[in-house]
């Protein structure tokens, strides 16, 4: 398989229909695009194994939505993202759920890292009714769904795998379907917390930034799990391969290359400069200088979207 | 019982004694103090079911660490202070586990609002180790004792009872000791985050700010739970009651009162000037300016504290 | 003069008619009332010295707009308030300066102290455009207003006066008008991070919380300074006197009373019930819980207002 | 002269040196290193105008403090590297002022995007004196240096200069030397939040991150200028450029170059695939994971380096 350096489905069927240079869809996948408004939402249908071995991600839905400038939106701007958002997020509950079925939403992620703070922060802004239903019925209407929230953390401070954490959770409310927000690897820049991709596959290992993890998924926990994932960084191991590629690209379009530059390129190999660029101490990340905010808007797009939707 | 208005085990003796006017000790409670530099530390031992009833807490050990000026502590101080917390816990940890046993660290309380923050934040500078004992087991020296952590949120943020996430985590993990942080209720303002209890029963219904809670000890997740606990407010109604108690008790000395007065202060009954003072919107508080900055040092203390005990 | 423990004009007034027993409205006073869609506003205008005398504040307009339930208050309750205090903020501002004329906006109070960090999080909104006007002025209409804001710190982190480092610039950029942001003491809880008071006669002496500081209005730097004040504490010293207070006035309705009490009353000083309540190292203060969440909302309350009305 | 890419004195001269095949000192420059328990201090003196044009700084001392591991510093440790940067800031003092001559401590950059944070988290924790000596002398030794500090914003969110705002305190206050915080460029991932560069010689346009400002130094300000600053984070733009440079320096040396790519190195000009890799509307950062915790740690050595030195 590729090393797609990326958890977007929708990323990675443009990559492999650039390397395999096929012209029309994917075998095994389907697409569709719409844009309304500024927006741009993709659909990528993982329709068989087919599709699946392709580009190395389990049958489902795949949606990613594409804002634009959301680190200078309006009100009224976010107002309308967390709509677009929430309509989607119902077509994938109706899917697995009833309208009165048990939800619980865990957000992943370290709270006191800013690139990695989306989802406890979404969490604090889930509007829970759990208890509410279950300790003083009488202040609730009876059909309200109810609705749990948690923050488990993450393996390097609390020393617990999240899915160890959320099996017991499950175990002792037993909630029909998971929403789970999570930090996803993108290639691209320009798509930093400007992208939302929302899948009804769970998280798979290898996701996300960083460490690798166990599967949060319908096989491992038992029941449904949406992921509502979020590019906030891109590793710079990825940008300094991608500049690498440009570069090669751009001697052989000139007809300067040689074989020796092709050579190079397949084998996707640039350990040694980026050995000599990037100390191996830190994991270092590209984002950009308005980080804080643009998490802060995403997180008012999310936890609005996802209050709609339930 | 007494409406005692705070969770300190040394309080509510000496309000006990007060109230019916016991000169020495308290039958079924023992009391030692000692004092060094600038450092009160009270033991008080709940011996038996006489000393149960007396102060409304559990058979067991409570001792209360009295810290000076918290607020303008230097970091030699903070290193003093958690030396001497560490000390106790370690008396307490021996008497229920050995050196290898398995630790999970809890922090109960809201990271968002300020004077419940002590809890998460205390949970985000504990040293854990079971995930590299577990996954990495060649970078660490094999007698280190496995300590995980774990930050659940609250029932209004969470939906999700306390006990219900802690009982999860017990049932996949399974440490024999569970260490829990949390903020208690003082009657006294002086107290506020300058003062630290530890005991090893648990956490018991009512204790805390706020909101009532199930009962986190070995009667209901089947390990010992030592409990760290800091007062960081007191109710705003503690403090009106207390006023009209030293108030009326002012007139009474001066030999100013009549009976009426005297059977309002038996009746413990203020119940119409807290409605007229205390909007019963908001839960309000009394709190000193300079909590956010007392809250930083005291999650030092306790985090280095619990890292060298541990 | 009274000790009003209050900088509200509002309350001020009312402890003054309540104090003479007066029915009608105070000589050199005028008072309008208006109410709509859930929040009032009081305009109290005084005329002339009688009036300055009466509740000690300097001749000019004081406008208080409550607000309701904050706390909960949603993005649409928001932009509604935000448009209600602009409204207000508009008329003062013509009154004292032209459409096109440089305005200063500065934010008062310490931002590592959450009841005090409105000031400093206002100034972070704000949208300043004296920079591009001078020195990008091709990508903005050349009828834009200057703007520009600071946040200036407080006396006990900088070492240095509010005034010497507002008059410091104004030397610098010579704006035409300044308006200041600062939190201010009221006496009543319920008021807390809720109500604002908009005035044209500056910051005076005493006013806020805490410390004493030096004048900011025309009279010092020069220029017309509009004050918009938010109360977000109330001193623990002014609940328990309150507290006090009705418990007094509650005996003597109740023909209970002596002239002891009587006497207690009229002097107005607990000082000794205060001294045995409250420790002296300590600036204790009331809040409610929520007080995070409050102080968010008010500042885009405020931050909001102030965009549209420039 | 060179596009040096990095504020590092000490940087500078590497490339200069290694540009001009240089093996020895460079004219006008001089140069000492010493390395004590793990911390590496290299004091970089600009003598004359040839040491001026050659690395485009002016004359004057450049201090350069290498750290190593702050992101896992203990308690210990910050306090030691503290002793060290004060040591060298006192000598810098004694330069310029007596024991008693009053200083003002300025913290630039923006309290709200985490990696231009550190000037105003020092400013927090710097020990303020001068209002004690002036307003409530009864309480300090006479002796006391009169310490004052600020954090004037950036020029993006004030709208005003920062040099103006500078300017005006000074006229005010009258101080007799600035000590001013700043983030660095440097083009080395391996300095981020490691590497402290002391000069006396004030900052100067182009510095720091993102936009460029206003020179602050004895010839603006009329008082000698101290400036402490510390790389945070590094242009992407720099790392692709250096990226470019290692692979074509290494295409080089296995003699599979072309004069085609020579030329493009001597250009320094990658123009082309900066503008593909980078989307033009963000300022792209390269940041380590745990920059958050970085910043902390520094804050906490640059803060009590000043108040010992102080």
């Amino acid at each position: 398989m590729y090393n797609f350096r990326t958890d977007l489905a929708d990323e990675r069927r443009d990559i492999y229909k650039k390397a395999n240079n096929i012209e029309n869809e994917v075998e095994g996948i389907q697409t569709e695009v719409k844009e309304e408004e500024n927006i741009k939402t993709t659909v990528v249908k993982i329709l068989d194994e087919k599709g699946e071995q392709a580009i190395g991600k389990p049958k489902g839905n795949y949606i990613t939505i594409d804002l634009k400038k959301l680190n200078i939106a309006t009100v009224e701007d976010i107002e309308k993202y967390a709509k677009i958002l929430s309509e989607e997020i119902k077509k994938l509950l109706e899917i697995h759920v009833t309208q009165k079925d048990d939800v619980l939403v865990v957000g992943l992620g370290n709270i006191y890292v800013t690139p990695d703070a989306l989802g406890p922060k979404v969490i604090n802004e889930i509007e829970v009714t759990r208890h509410i239903l279950k300790y003083m019925p009488e202040y609730i209407d009876p059909n309200t769904r109810p609705i749990s929230a948690v923050s488990p953390g993450v393996l390097g401070t609390t020393g617990i795998e999240t899915l160890e954490i959320i099996k017991g959770i499950v175990d002792n409310i037993k909630p029909k379907l998971i929403i789970v927000i999570d930090a996803l690897a993108s290639k691209s820049i320009e798509r930093i917390s400007s992208t939302i991709q929302l899948s009804d596959t769970g998280i798979v290992p290898g996701a996300g930034v960083g460490n690798t993890r166990k599967e949060l998924s319908i096989n491992t926990v038992g029941i449904p799990v949406i992921a509502i994932g979020v590019p906030t960084v891109v590793d710079l191991a990825t940008i300094t391969d991608e500049c690498l590629d440009l570069f090669i690209t751009k001697l052989q379009d000139e007809a300067k290359s040689n074989d020796y530059l092709n050579q190079l390129k397949e084998n996707d190999n640039y350990e040694e400069i980026r050995k000599a660029l990037i100390p191996k101490d830190y994991n270092m990340i590209v984002t950009p200088k308005e980080i804080d905010n643009l998490i802060e808007n995403m997180k008012d797009v999310v936890a609005e979207g996802i209050n709609l939707a339930l």
